[in-house]
């Protein structure tokens, strides 16, 4: 086994000193600007959007949200050693941004993963293609008439299947419209997010960041192992209070519980593990605080598993309810309507597998590296 | 710890003679003219079929087909040591008696299980409350026009709650309108059945057999450990034959695989797992016959955990294929259709639940208790 790395929070190992807060801020200002400018030269460059150079938008894109996450969540947990009004003014504005700049990957993933498991389900290629996301140009949707009253099939000759391959094949073409439709306005949204002096003003704010941390009066001599330990005992707090006994038995079917009330989508039994998911990267940054550049975060296993399997829930709980969404489109075949219920049920599934991954994972490293 | 009993298939144990498998049969044919009689009184007398004593005719039933599949179980594993025309000439018939008197229940039994489940989905009860198969006697369903035309709401008063709740309370109409006719039918069979010619040479049979039991000449000084070490065989290569690797992996997703395949009911990946059934059974009537009247089986808690499972397997795929066949009746609303393919996938994961049970129910009985 490798040679454990000390754990930054431990109130036995030395104090943090506030430098190491202004030095994290600055070098994910410097990230944030170098993305900036790789995403003006990407969209300059390259006018073929399918060109090999197609993806490097979207990686940009990517590592802007990425920067944008770590300094709001350090504003956040570290907010008592930073100017107060600067630092309450910032986050905001950062939180929009990397949402504006998320949606249209996010979008494109979903579409993925449920096309991936209708395909699984009818077992034939039964819509246009696998999709791929990263490299895919948004394309305009076709204007659609009243919506749902004609989902055409899928254009791929399709060998005589009966009825409910072809429902998975039209459930695949409604969800691919509204998916790519919904990926569409992402975009453009993006683009003008990205040219509106409202994103002007957080773009000069993370320069001066860059040259500048405006800490607090007196936050110099201040121990960063403090924040940082409340960030954890929130995520604590929010773990604890988890159903994790019940998620720890297999096939325990809960995730399905209410699955055809009409309340479902959202369902309210997420909300506490989407809220784990964000205190849960909130800890990740703090820790990355305290680490320091080129610091090993002796966590990183469990925390990228649990990472994983709360991203895991959230993509299928959104995938689950973008089937339910679309079962509701007006006049569409009751073979769309059934293959749309059955991919709702498997993706709840996906929900249930996540909530008992994370479980596992937990124990694994609960026995594994004791704390 | 209980004192364990030694295993009676054990090849350093005693021989058991062939007079154990004439005295087996013998009580099993004691115990089904038993049930037979009682059947007949219930059905005598009770002229209100919901009065207390409605569930005679069901438990008369139960024992009728219980002794029947023993015996007919009884003639296959040890058929080399009875009178082969005989063996070969009564199975059939045992089979044919125990297959027409188990469909009014199974109709009942699957309609519970759907209900139940799509209770739990819309966390309302919306349908027309818990079914109560054993009690509730079969009326006769009317008469339906065009089928699933216009699928009549639950008639419990529904406060207002949005289209796919409507979709679940029509769900559990169509599937309590489909279901009680089939129990109609099924229950008008049985009776047919049971005052056929047919059944009354069955009766006969049973009767010579309860006096005397047509061995094969020299089959006095056979060792019945043999024939029942053939069954285990059997059945032991069968279960290896299971993918129980990916059956142990908690959400493996793989009874869903192709659900939405045309060629999905009944689904070729159950056929393995319903034939690991049939022989579990046979090896359990075989060890039966072995242990004599009053002899504990060493194996009963695995065999019945292991029964159990498979039990909840069948159950489970053949209240998932209901589901996808009502999902195929023409003109139902895409609510309807959409809450069926919910409860399908819902009652495919309950079959990989079961699957899952088998194999971990299995490990424990093979680490808890060595051979």
């Amino acid at each position: 086994m490798a040679q454990r790395h000390p754990d930054p929070t431990d109130p036995r190992g030395e104090p943090v000193p506030a430098d190491a807060l202004a030095a994290y801020l600055r070098a994910q200002a410097v990230e944030f600007l170098r993305a900036l400018r790789l995403h003006r030269e990407a969209g300059t460059q390259s006018a073929a959007p399918c060109g090999p150079d197609a993806e490097e938008p979207a990686d940009a894109a990517l590592a802007l949200r990425r920067s944008a996450r770590r300094i709001s969540g350090t504003l956040h947990t570290y907010q008592p050693l930073l100017d107060a009004d600067w630092a309450e003014a910032m986050r905001p504005e950062l939180a929009w941004l990397s949402g504006t700049l998320s949606r249209e990957h996010a979008c494109a993933s979903r579409l993925e993963r449920l096309l991936t498991t209708l395909h699984r389900l009818s077992g034939t290629p039964a819509f246009p293609g696998p999709a791929a996301p990263a490299g895919r140009a948004a394309v305009a949707a076709p204007a659609s008439g009243p919506a749902g009253t004609a989902v055409p099939v899928a254009r791929t000759a399709l060998p005589d299947r009966g009825q409910l391959t072809v429902g998975a094949a039209r459930a695949g073409a409604l969800l691919d419209r509204r998916l790519t439709l919904a990926r569409t306005r992402a975009h453009s949204a993006a683009l003008q997010a990205l040219g509106s002096s409202r994103f002007h003003a957080v773009a000069d704010a993370v320069a001066l960041l860059a040259s500048e941390v405006p800490l607090r009066a007196g936050a110099a001599g201040a121990d960063l192992r403090a924040p940082a330990a409340a960030a954890e005992g929130r995520l604590t707090d929010a773990v604890t209070a988890l159903p994790l006994a019940s998620a720890g038995h297999p096939y325990n079917a809960q995730a399905l519980d209410q699955g055809l009330s009409p309340d479902a989508a959202p369902h309210p039994q997420d909300a506490p593990w989407l809220q784990v998911r964000l205190l849960l990267r909130l800890h990740r940054y703090a820790r990355e605080v305290l680490l320091g550049p080129g610091g090993t975060d002796p966590d990183a296993a469990w925390l990228g598993a649990a990472g994983q399997a709360l991203d895991r829930h959230r993509d299928a709980a959104e995938a689950a309810a973008e089937a339910a969404q679309a079962a509701r489109t007006p006049r569409i075949a009751p073979a769309t309507a059934y293959a749309l219920g059955v991919l709702h049920a498997a993706q709840r599934h996906e929900v249930e597998a996540a909530r008992y991954a994370f479980r596992h994972g937990r124990q694994r490293a609960a026995t594994g590296t004791p704390r």
